[in-house]
């Protein structure tokens, strides 16, 4: 039997029809209006409920459409057989819904982070004011490895400045390295496939690699980068590596080492390195070294990773990868249906500003204030501590510098007596996955990227008084 | 001893240094170079290359970062022992790296396009162009599920439009709906899971879940969805439906098809219904019918993913997932540090285009459109083939046809006859993964979205053309 009771409130945000759709519905499902009732015609309920006929009639059809009422011609609406969901739906409570956004300290010296005052703003903002009214094209999809155009620029971009020798058709442009090694690890895992990660090292790689159902082993870093007898006894088949400028104690691995690399994956089939190359744009000293992908050629096995988050902005979202040969094939069985991840404007502005120029002046315009930043933060750290408490590592390339103080209280007092001082920064300590123990003690990174030069002096001051306790002057 | 017979070309565009890098190193990977020979001082090397000391500097630098050379103080530079990579370093063939692009049909049918010149060119860049200067802060890392004024814009607009009950909180914003689901995957995969996807249907997700370690079955549709005894017969434990507009049949699943899919849900702990709402925006006769996410509400077992392919452009890769509480949890344990994979820029540009009340608003003006170009279509068809020699189903909501040829040539033969007129279409067949002898004969799948209103009655001439041999009229 309809009930009538119910309020429509034409003054809610709710629609009219909406409101009557929720009430029928909530009493069939209710059980209140059984299988074969028939409802009152259009006319008669909205004289009843002082609505319009077109309202009725909307909530009728809606109900219609969703099963709940059967359209007889000539006869009316009847209730269909409504067997419902069931009776105590599974409600699961929520866990807390947002964390709350931690204070933003006076200093921040992680390690993800850029200096935004030197985004491009205005060329990045006119192309890709010029790319929307080009054309309609690019709201199409585009090609599933990235547009034609972008992976053209980058070839080129690739091999001129880091050696990377490859064909446009071997890249693949996706949202963010961590999406590009999710790819990866689905391609390359399965029975006895393991990967060995550097450690200390970046711990979102392996995160990645073991959701991805790639087991992981760490394996240590020494003075050359990431050692050879280590690698072979974890009887790993891939291997995750940042050769150019290790994150994070900041070694680049020597030629030789590379080629021990190289005769690692040479010996068995099936062996892949994966060669993040996550910031070696910012070589201070000389042209960045040639990337290892280029040592063992197109066909070798490296597959080579790199990113724009450092070198435009992490907001960004496009990395690319290079595929050797027959990895390609495997990417393309396996993966050649799915959408491209980055979007086509941000493609296309990302390809004309590294056609036209822009992308190396860029380049040369952070590498110099970056460069300006490091060499300031270490005059202002020598001054502030006297060059005979620290040492400084790191210098030659990258946005961050290792910093240990010598006699120390320990990483953990440096890391919270710097927090209480409004610095952000990581113990070395952190980066170690096992081992812990062999981390070189009192040792914190410093990453610089998205200080303010004035700002620096300040920043070793309160370090200082953080760890020696008292302000300012040399030792 | 080392080979000076080497050419430098200042015209090169690669640098003199890089030039002379690559020789000396190319000199001590051969062997020519042995280790512990010194190399000449850089003054005299310059003058017998003719080139500025600054080169050869740079060159020896460059050696020296790399480990092939070592620079002793007072005494010069000396070759380090190179033990080379593994002599042949296996080099396989590449694959044909590009594929050649197939020529555009004069029609094309497929079910993937949007129409572009309903795209918001002007608002959507205005917004954009005012985000790029607003500030710096966009340019950084945001909230790992996506920022959170779009989540709570989007909460807004799901629970108004689509009904679907959640907290901002429950949202995970992502570059496509290929990556949520594949997320989705990792998340639920385990010894037992299996996914029970629709038959016929959408092959991607299949793909998508298969590539993640998800095995699939495949279950009938029937008039009402997805058929609750196959799915229960499956053993699966995951479902992936498309229950407001079935993909391709554009079967509804009514209400009482809903609840039967949650009881199957709520049969087992861990049972989990992935609803994929793909296209529901474009409902023609009324508003888009709730989710069965809304029926089960915030805390059950139902995974609500969408995308704004659609209803933006395929090219601008933003989707959306809410997730259940207790995936939520296991999202968050596993997935917690990935940084999301869409530009910021373009989520806070959705997020004005919503919350400035545009979205909705372009929504009416694209489904006002789209109802005017099927309804044409439907009118062209009929009056090219008569009334009584075609069915044409689907034409409540989304972006596609279904057209039965009665006593057709068979659903190959009218595909390639198509094609041969210039029309690109997919038969049904086409769309199942299994038990193809099921499909309805003659069936083709014909997308309308990116036909011009104006081609249509070429269009409808050129399939009659092409089916029945001659041109136009009714039968």
């Amino acid at each position: 039997m309809l009930d009538l009771t119910f309020c429509l409130d034409p003054a809610a945000s709710i629609p009219l029809y909406q409101q009557l759709y929720e009430s029928l519905a909530g009493q069939i499902r209710s059980g209140r209006l059984h299988c074969g009732d028939r409802l009152p015609g259009k006319r008669s309920l909205a004289g009843q409920l002082a609505v319009a006929v077109n309202t009725v009639d909307t909530a009728y059809q809606m109900l219609v459409a969703e099963g709940y009422l059967e359209a007889r011609p000539k006869s009316g609406f009847f209730v269909l057989e409504y067997v419902g969901g069931p009776s105590q739906p599974p409600q699961a409570p929520l866990p807390p819904l947002e964390l709350p956004p931690e204070p933003a300290p006076r200093f921040d010296l992680s390690t993800g982070a850029v200096d935004t005052a030197l985004f491009p703003f205005r060329t990045w903002g006119r192309i890709q004011k010029e790319l929307l009214y080009a054309g309609p094209e690019l709201l199409c999809h585009g090609h599933r490895q990235g547009d034609g155009e972008l992976r053209r620029e980058l070839a080129v971009y690739l091999r001129a400045y880091r050696g990377v020798a490859c064909d446009p058709g071997q890249i693949v442009v996706g949202a963010g390295v961590e999406y590009l090694l999710g790819l990866l690890a689905q391609l390359l895992r399965g029975p006895g496939c393991t990967a060995a990660v550097e450690n200390p090292g970046y711990d979102r790689p392996r995160t990645i690699l073991e959701n991805n159902g790639v087991p992981c082993r760490s394996v240590e870093i020494d003075g050359s980068g990431l050692s050879p007898a280590g690698l072979e006894e974890s009887g790993a088949s891939l291997c995750y590596v940042t050769p150019s400028h290790h994150f994070p104690t900041g070694v680049t691995m020597p030629v030789g080492r590379r080629a021990q690399l190289l005769r690692w994956a040479a010996a068995q089939p099936g062996r892949y390195i994966l060669e993040d190359d996550y910031d070696a744009e910012f070589r201070f000293d000389m042209r960045p070294l040639p990337s290892l992908q280029g040592m063992a050629g197109p066909g070798g096995p490296v597959v080579y990773l790199c990113t724009f988050s450092k070198s435009l902005a992490p907001s960004i979202r496009i990395a690319c990868m290079v595929l050797p040969g027959p990895l390609l094939e495997r990417y393309r069985a396996a993966f050649g249906s799915y959408a491209n991840t980055v979007s086509r404007f941000e493609q296309q502005t990302l390809r004309r500003f590294l056609a036209e120029g822009y992308f190396t002046r860029h380049l040369a315009r952070m590498r110099g204030a970056y460069k300006g930043r490091m060499e300031r933060l270490v005059r202002e750290l020598e001054a502030a501590f006297g060059r005979e408490r620290i040492r400084l590592q790191g210098r030659h390339t990258g946005l961050h510098l290792l910093l240990t103080l010598l006699d120390g209280p320990g990483e953990a007092a440096m890391e919270a007596s710097a927090f209480a001082a409004g610095v952000r920064l990581r113990g070395l300590g952190g980066y170690y996955m096992e081992q812990a123990e062999r981390c070189p003690a009192n040792t914190v990174v410093l990453g610089y990227a998205s200080l303010r030069d004035e700002e620096i002096p300040a920043l070793a001051a309160a370090l200082r008084r953080a760890w020696l306790g008292s302000a300012g002057g040399t030792a």
